[in-house]
């Protein structure tokens, strides 16, 4: 748990809050969460599936790991160190979108369990939905597809520290979502997710408790 | 500058940009930075704004002090190494957020210019509206507010590096909007931000570029 440094700090109340947000905008906020290894599918799938809810109406924001790197968190590089703030950060940044009123599609490797369930625990703590969504594929097919050709740079000792090559994935084992990516259509994948979020009511306005 | 740590990074761009969700919103995301002493009215103007644009049927963010060092933030202090990485990470998070399409209204002392210059460029180099709010307030009348009672405390000596008493605060020399706070009432101080915001074409959607 990282220590809270900064004291004589209390969270400032608004007359706004997230079920007004909610109210102007139709929808519920939740951060879906992909995880998986490199070239699994994950910013893809995300893509997508934001286009399909953009159709709808709903407003979402991606977060993705080459994009956060090079802003809040290009102090960082990927030591697991480094690797567990940088998933704290993206969790927090996560939190603050849902509770703006956005659905969030963040999509990062996020190999450690740990890692992510800070971010779950994050939400939970708050009582903001979240979805983990394991992206799984074949470490050989991720290196077949290799979209970015970092599996070939990794296996020739350009890049330490890859995620499936000298660094673990732990794979999850609770997802709320398991895509078989290497099985699925991206159509198959996006229905399967939307799905999801309907039955979990996720589509439409935040329901307001008794 | 911070240095960029991760190489291999590129941005992953979306089917969605920021116009499609401006569309959505019908609305230009923004960011307002209101900057000042501990006490100067910051949080305050920023939360009567924000339940008039509410009002208005936009959707705003708050991101304040407070706030943020509880979340993101927790693992930074007070030093003016750990302030300019507090407003270095808050400015990367607006900026998330104006391309998200919301206005955001970022309370912070922010009291060094360079730090607030970093977080003005971040904007400009993106093509992100930028308001600058300065509310001035003497420090003899911040001190007498003491909402939090945190002058008394850094009087006395428990609280180290405050703002206006062991650490300076810069005031900026051209903000887009220049509020004497002692000398408003708030009623006051939110219209002269509409106002300004009217004309800097911020209440409606984005204007396409030809």
């Amino acid at each position: 748990m990282t220590t809270q440094i900064a004291t004589n700090v209390h969270w400032h109340h608004g007359q706004i809050d997230r079920t007004t947000r909610s109210r102007i905008l139709q929808q519920t906020g939740a951060t879906l969460w992909f995880t998986g290894l490199s070239g699994s599918g994950k910013s893809t799938i995300a893509v997508a599936l934001e286009a399909c809810l953009a159709d709808m109406g709903k407003l979402c924001y991606r977060l993705d790991g080459d994009n956060i790197r090079l802003g809040i968190n290009r102090n960082l590089g990927f030591s697991a160190a480094d690797r567990a703030e940088n998933i704290r950060r993206v969790g927090e940044v996560s939190k603050l979108f849902v509770d703006a009123g956005l659905i969030v599609l963040s999509s990062f490797i996020s190999p450690y369990s740990a890692d992510r369930e800070l971010v779950r625990q994050l939400h939970i703590d708050a009582g903001f939905p979240f979805l983990e969504i394991f992206v799984d594929c074949e470490l050989a097919e991720a290196e077949r597809r290799d979209p970015k050709g970092l599996y070939k740079k990794a296996r020739a000792g350009e890049i330490k520290n890859f995620t499936g090559i000298d660094d673990p994935y732990e794979a999850p084992t609770r997802p709320e979502i398991h895509l078989r990516s290497d099985h699925l259509t991206l159509q198959q994948e996006v229905d399967v997710i939307l799905a999801h979020m309907k039955s979990a009511g996720l589509l439409g306005a935040l329901q307001q408790s008794a």
